[in-house]
């Protein structure tokens, strides 16, 4: 049997002392870590960029198919890809969790490990927080902090019309990855013999389960001296993330269903559910790729870079937000992504 | 009967432009707030403060007896005195809420009502934060932001054997106020039509449902170019803090149970319970008066404020961690501090 050391027996102090003492400081701008009233960072010349996420059992995750370890890793991850979206680079993590007594120190651990996995992979210090018991369940809350130079940070409001529409990656495969994990806990709650079968769908499971923050865009427009001219993140579906930033630019817009990046994989288990796999795109969510306008003479250094899709461009806002299907039709763009209360 | 909008009706961005749509930004250094990925701030030439905190319903609060407007007001300041604690100004807050369907739009705007008042007195923008619902109860997330001149810091760490142990304010107030809503609460349970009697207690229950973090106290360090050489703010109890600052400091102290600072009405409260006022300011908690360290040479200064007591003073570690009593005894200081995980 796997050992259980009750959290009581460490109390909160101790516990947070067990939780960080491995913690070694990254960035320069770290004055002051975690064992304060607060954290002192210094950006210097450069802006903070700051962002926050709450993250609730059975609201936004189910312990049943996610491991503690996967959960840490993405609750960090989430946030870091608010971060990347406003073209910053993170720096800096707070981290807050609520739990019941269900939870043991080896689960705590389990759930950290992958906390400190992203913030080594992504170079970030894990500067403070709050850990607190909870009547029922598990609560994460996180804060991310990045620096920007001044000029350099994108809103979602700075899109111009006929900039090119970009994404990064490919979508859709989270969505997917979610329905798959639904099923299997159908299945297993129905008979826990039944092993599931995960072979043929690890690739929509990992991106649900572990997803990745687009660093490596960030990183291609700093190499290419590229600005975008409006950016955000894609965590409730593109058609939701589209219409923020026709809205917030006060823009119209055209996208081509056949430009939109699906993985053979996400298609593949698409057809499996019978599910279309543009609509998984577009009303999914939880792909955490970048959604992004360019001016159109960066065209030619997009091209460069096979992980960035343009999907369509900017109009005027008399001409609304269009889809143009594979079939040759033009339909409205409308928000079907995730959203907490209207489910 | 009160209107009653379920919050489904708004969906999630329309319930955050209806919390937010009043926002006006009061410091130059919020570049960006609310309605993008992320929040930017600017503290060029000074280093940027950070703190969080998780509050959950029947954790750290009991709706039975808390307004929702103290609650949202309490929520901010309990976060301000951690980055005042860093002898810091606070600038920015992020704060995510997660909540059941059993609030309406209604209950938010009260708790909103109280954010909105505490970040107005304390010069505070609300730049950003998440937005959810919860299977269950009522879940706060606050995310306080500061700056600070480089030198200016104080940490836990950092006090020197001889200088004085101080704090402001007064203390154990804020305790006697939860045993006395507690009480009501039971009577109230009991028998529904009898009318609480909180006359007399008006001071203690002030202290606990609607505190002030100590910005004046930040202010005349200011004025009177008084840098502690340690700091902290009193949530958990003077003895745990104490502790905590020996601690990090590698220190003794000597505390005078007669010098610690009881208001007039906390006594008489204590003393309706049956309680010692020292044990309540001791081990209480919730004050978020700050307990600091100075050299003795700023005592001259210091007397010039009656909101502050200097409460004994800091000695080698082979000395311990004593209390000497008015009745001329002398023990240990014990951490009999509110923890969560142990009560």
């Amino acid at each position: 049997m796997e050992p259980r050391t009750e959290i009581s027996s460490l109390g909160e102090f101790g516990l947070i002392d067990h939780l960080t003492k491995n913690i070694e400081i990254k960035n320069a701008s770290t004055i002051l870590g975690v064992g304060d009233d607060g954290a002192v960072i210094d950006h210097f010349g450069k802006q903070t960029v700051i962002s926050s996420d709450l993250l609730i059992e059975n609201v936004h995750f189910d312990l049943i198919y996610t491991p503690l370890m996967h959960l840490g890793y993405k609750a960090v991850v989430v946030n870091l890809s608010d971060i990347y979206a406003m073209n910053a680079t993170p720096t800096q993590l707070l981290i807050s969790l609520g739990f019941s007594n269900r939870f043991s120190l080896e689960a705590l651990d389990e759930f950290y490990e992958g906390v400190y996995a992203a913030c080594d992979k992504y170079g970030v210090d894990l500067v403070g927080g709050d850990i607190s018991s909870s009547q029922k369940g598990f609560i994460i809350s996180v804060t991310a902090i990045g620096e920007v130079p001044p000029y350099k940070f994108v809103q979602r409001s700075t899109a111009n019309k006929g900039d090119l529409l970009c994404c990064s990656g490919d979508l859709g495969a989270a969505y997917l990855g979610l329905v798959f994990l639904e099923r299997e806990k159908k299945i297993f709650l129905e008979n826990p013999n039944v092993r599931p079968e995960l072979e043929g769908e690890k690739y929509v499971i990992g991106r649900i389960l572990k997803p990745e923050a687009s660093k490596k865009t960030i990183d291609f427009f700093e190499q290419q001296e590229i600005i975008p001219t409006a950016m955000m993140d894609i965590s409730d579906g593109l058609s939701s993330e589209i219409l923020h930033i026709c809205k917030q630019s006060g823009l119209g817009c055209v996208l081509y269903e056949e430009k939109i990046p699906i993985a053979e994989e996400t298609r593949n288990a698409a057809f499996k559910f019978e599910l279309d796999p543009t609509a998984c795109a577009l009303s999914g969510g939880e792909d955490y790729e970048l959604l992004f306008t360019v001016r159109q003479e960066d065209f030619e250094k997009l091209v460069l870079n096979e992980n960035i899709s343009v999907i369509g461009y900017m109009t005027n806002p008399e001409e609304g937000k269009k889809i143009y299907t594979k079939g040759g039709n033009k339909f409205d763009i409308t928000a079907q992504g995730w959203n907490a209360f209207t489910k």
